[in-house]
């Protein structure tokens, strides 16, 4: 059994559901104390994160991962327990597997791999972990970036371990996110009766030519490295299931994923005036979930592409595309940020899972990236 | 006290919340029994309906009523028990007393002297009355005028006692009604990440522009007897309240008040049409409420209009404006249908009321109406 595998199936033992880290930041912290890492607990409300570090002075590279998992489902649809690791057909099952278990584990190994041949290396390397990422978000690396920023601490490159790869490993390499704009709009009519609808304002009708506005609207073409900005309506809410009341008001939800060549205010701006324009009377709650961020050629991006190129035998395809990930709130300080991890075709799912192959070169994957950037 | 101040509180006593008869229409038969109608008792699931005629041959006129009244929602809003009629400042209060216990009490004491006083009148004078209007009004009228149908019973004129003023005691006549006509539909799309809307089908987006065009759409302008066709979405329903997740479906339910101009299979036809030109995958359930009816210049329209100048002073304004009625399900029997009752501003609200100089001017007035066609 190799000392990945062991370490991933001892963190997929632990039911960490999120926001709980079920002992395995404790865990981790331990072994990395041996190796010499400064560990630093940072628990904000119910959620647990932890900032490792090994070395002084120049230039950070951290290891950006999380120990939380999303729920299971229930037990039945799983093939085995998804809180017990178990090996079949060289693929390890369970649930957090490949998100992000696995790549925290191959950090972990890579880490220890690195300052035992490298003991005075220059810089810094340093683990990040949170047990808020797939959950709220809100004290997970969110809290401790403010906390970084109030205390001058300094990241010159993070390295994200969420999982990236689409069919095998390392032939995809994140190198931006778009940002996420949320919007909890309410449009206020006049309820009455619909035999009646002069006596009336329906919220329906006043919402729906102003919210297909911006539905349909084409905020920007993408470019080169970043595809469309687009908004989609995710919730719309209004009336009480009698079919002869026209509703005094109506609930709705969209969000926005945009890329750099918005600001989030822009975007509130242009929304606003497309509701005003329909003569809707409304409030709108603005959530501003995270900025887009981009890293652009430079010596992380080289060396991820050379190193990832070597693994796989042919270039990665270097993506902005998809959801967001904790690197927002990262990218912010003025890191470059990268993310690189095993395949996400089964994560949030049942049966989630990781090939063994894979799992085992994770860390030497990311050793020679750290080496690349610190030796 | 007089008759039909004395019976309209007796009804309003008896909590006959829809469809709860709660034994109003058994002391209507026990009175009407006595002036030799001959009564017959129609249930319909737990509905009650009673049939009470008098005379044979030649022409059928019916006074047509429900017994039930709205739910009173909480006590403590009303100034006193809406089931203790209370006369205040020449002021009757209580559940029903305008929407219709007063024109019901009225439609008795009107009918009891008019055989009394034309003992051999020509034709046939009819009560009917119902516990299921204020409900889903399915086993009341709808039912009793499909056991009508069957039997080959015939009516020619109808005078329903629903609240039809709107300042004074008879200043409108109501002469039709528009039809009724409900969609519940379903829009499917494709469940997905907001992230990644390339590999969903927002349900929500499909259906805005479409039910934006409907609810824009200018069916007809009206014409001089009826207001125009309209629609109103009452109400949409999509999303899990997570603004990252774009739903698989949206639910809808519109409906439309439609004049005589259009048949129900007409209008679900040019909807259908619309949300197809869309394209839209959707599933709509139609429901027909009740077709449209006019009753034209003819004997019944002209002698309402006679008596009500002569009560009022003034002619009535003739409309078709408004809500549904139980007139309805006659309406398509044959029958010309016009509907005259008190004032109906505190109808459905608290502190529901009637004033009682009105109310002892309603068993004149309907004595005058019947007297016109029938003596
Ligand atoms: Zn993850
Ligand atoms: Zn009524």
């Amino acid at each position: 059994m190799s000392d990945v595998l062991d370490l991933t199936r001892d963190l997929v033992a632990r039911a960490s559901v999120t926001p709980d880290d079920a002992g395995c930041q404790a865990l981790i912290a331990q072994r990395l104390q041996r190796s010499g890492f400064r560990c630093e607990q940072l628990r904000f409300g119910v959620v647990d994160n932890l900032w490792a570090v090994h070395g002084s002075d120049g230039p950070t590279l951290v290891l950006l991962g999380h120990t939380d998992v999303v729920p299971p489902g229930p037990r039945e649809a799983w093939a085995s327990d998804p809180f017990v690791p178990e090996i079949r057909d060289g693929v390890l099952y369970g649930r957090g597997a490949a998100d992000m278990k696995g790549s925290v584990a191959a950090f972990v190994v890579a880490l220890e791999r690195f300052v035992a041949t490298h003991p005075d290396h220059p810089g810094r390397v340093a683990l990040l972990l949170t047990s808020d990422e797939e959950g709220d978000a809100i004290d997970g690396v969110r809290k401790v970036a403010e906390t970084f920023r109030a205390r001058g601490e300094r990241i010159d490159w993070c390295i994200t371990g969420e999982p990236s790869s689409t069919t095998r490993l390392g032939d995809l390499l994140r190198v931006g996110r778009r940002g996420t704009l949320s919007a909890t709009l309410t449009v206020r009519g006049i309820q009455g009766h619909v035999a009646y609808p002069e006596k009336a304002r329906n919220p329906i009708h006043q919402a729906m030519p102003a919210l297909a506005e911006l539905a349909a609207r084409r905020w920007d073409d993408g470019y080169e490295t970043f595809p469309p900005t687009s908004l989609q309506v995710s919730n719309v809410h209004a009336g009480t299931g009698a079919n002869n009341v026209i509703p005094g008001e109506m609930q709705v939800l969209f969000n926005l994923r945009y890329n750099p060549s918005w600001r989030a205010e822009q975007l509130e701006q242009q929304c606003e005036d497309v509701l005003r324009a329909h003569g809707l009377e409304y409030e709108v709650r603005w959530q501003r979930g995270g900025e887009p961020f981009y890293t652009p050629e430079g010596p992380l991006r080289a060396a991820a592409r050379e190193v990832l190129t070597r693994f796989c035998g042919s270039a990665p395809e270097e993506s902005t595309g998809g959801g967001t990930s904790d690197a927002r709130f990262i990218a912010p300080l003025g890191a470059q940020c990268i993310e690189i991890g095993p395949v996400n075709a089964s994560i949030h799912k049942v049966d989630e899972h990781v090939a063994v192959a894979d799992l085992e070169a994770l860390p030497e994957l990311y050793l020679a990236l750290i080496e690349k950037m610190l030796a």
